[in-house]
């Protein structure tokens, strides 16, 4: 029987926020065995971008990565939140070691082909290294990933957080019985956007087209369900979206993913 | 016997000029066996402090951080910097590891105590987590530390990059023979600060006495040279101050430490 793996991304406000931060950080570390943690800091990122004068840009919920800005999310994913949250962890006894995709070559990518949008230094998964971070929990670390990738030739590439936790997650479910969360401000994905507490409990694929179709689902949340169905596809055991409640089961609503 | 380790410290002008920094990567990766490389980067920190309305403030050539500076410098060191340089030697099939001394808890520092200067969230060397770092090295990984440390209670603090590779030199002398390199612009301790070829070839302890007595030394040098010489003191089998040459051994000019 494979051991268990729990993989949980934390978004959104839950970053910017210190309190909530460190209470999901908190939670996360008194996850027992094996665990790996990646984070986003997107307003973080565009903050940063606005002190220095450069105004961020998005297409459908995803960041238009010009050589500026890919300096910044570097600078703000991998330096500032990346190492405060390792050191908020290593003071809570857990283990965190923090990487990017370029770090021990854990995750390669390829610069996004240019289409109807060019999304500039973004990344396109080509390979997540199982080995290798399979090596690192068997040393008993807690890898913590941020949002950068590599292509293996020098460039540092911009990659979508949950796109890194699905493909992390789906890698590794050839050694483990593989969690994924998705936590992020909300409790869940919501009927109403209007209604925090409207969240929909379980979304299978039927569903999730639907919502697709009839553009109920909000630009952000689209690459999230996307992802976690395509991990859903590739073994991984069980979806879930929710507030940082989910981390540690005390949240009364979340959404599940079902195939 | 001891199996070698090569620990190469790179900063200064190195580190802000790119042909100059791709050249002592290049020959960096082509050091077979073991190697640790350390990098600086306060220019470009500076740099962007400016950027961001700030002036930084140094004493005796070691930065004094502020929570802002502190800030800037995480982004610059743990992010920018570090990783550019891990992707560049992951495109030249040398497998970096990027880390900082809160990374898997490798350098463990304490908050410098204020005497008659505030060094601000400054981090003097408390524990070099020897055992974890020979497991990277043992993994077939090349760690790549820049200069931020960790007090264990979440707290990142700055540390002096020649004081990282002087203890970490010294901490892994117990597995391995260690040789520490300190690659700068400059072709090793000048004699005359006007004149770039008048490297004085031998330091020993009586001599560099002399030199910090007649204040023939330069503030900035300060550190370096007293950071050599604890190397020494604490079992490193060897270490040369001088430009990227010294990284392959193809200067004409270098500074050897001998106690």
């Amino acid at each position: 029987m494979k051991s268990k793996l729990k993989i949980v991304k934390i978004g959104g406000n839950l970053i910017d926020d210190p309190i909530s931060l460190d209470k999901a950080l908190n939670d996360f570390s008194s996850i027992s065995g094996n665990k790996i943690l990646i984070h986003g800091g997107g307003k973080l990122a565009s903050e940063m971008s606005r002190k220095l004068g450069l105004e961020p840009k998005m297409s459908g919920g995803r960041r238009i990565t010009t050589a500026q800005d890919l300096e910044i999310v570097t600078m703000v994913y991998a330096g500032l939140i990346n190492k405060q949250i390792v050191a908020n962890l290593q003071s809570l006894d857990c283990n965190a070691l923090g990487l990017t995709g370029a770090d021990a070559n854990c995750i390669a990518s390829e610069k996004r082909p240019v289409c109807e949008i060019d999304f500039g230094f973004a990344g396109d998964i080509k390979k997540v290294n199982s080995l290798i971070i399979d090596g690192f929990l068997k040393q008993g670390l807690v890898p913590v990933f941020c949002a950068i990738t590599h292509d293996q030739t020098g460039q540092l590439l911009n990659t979508n957080a949950d796109t890194i936790a699905s493909m992390l997650a789906a890698a590794m479910s050839q050694y483990y019985e593989t969690e994924l969360d998705f936590c992020f401000e909300k409790k869940g994905v919501l009927q109403d956007v209007e209604d925090s507490d409207s969240v929909i409990s379980v979304i299978d694929s039927k569903l999730y087209n639907q919502l697709v179709e009839e553009e109920r689902v909000h630009s952000g949340m689209l690459p999230k369900l996307q992802m976690g169905f395509d991990a859903l596809k590739n073994d991984v055991s069980s979806v879930i979206i929710g507030d940082a409640g989910i981390i540690n089961g005390t949240c009364e609503l979340c959404t599940k993913l079902i195939l």
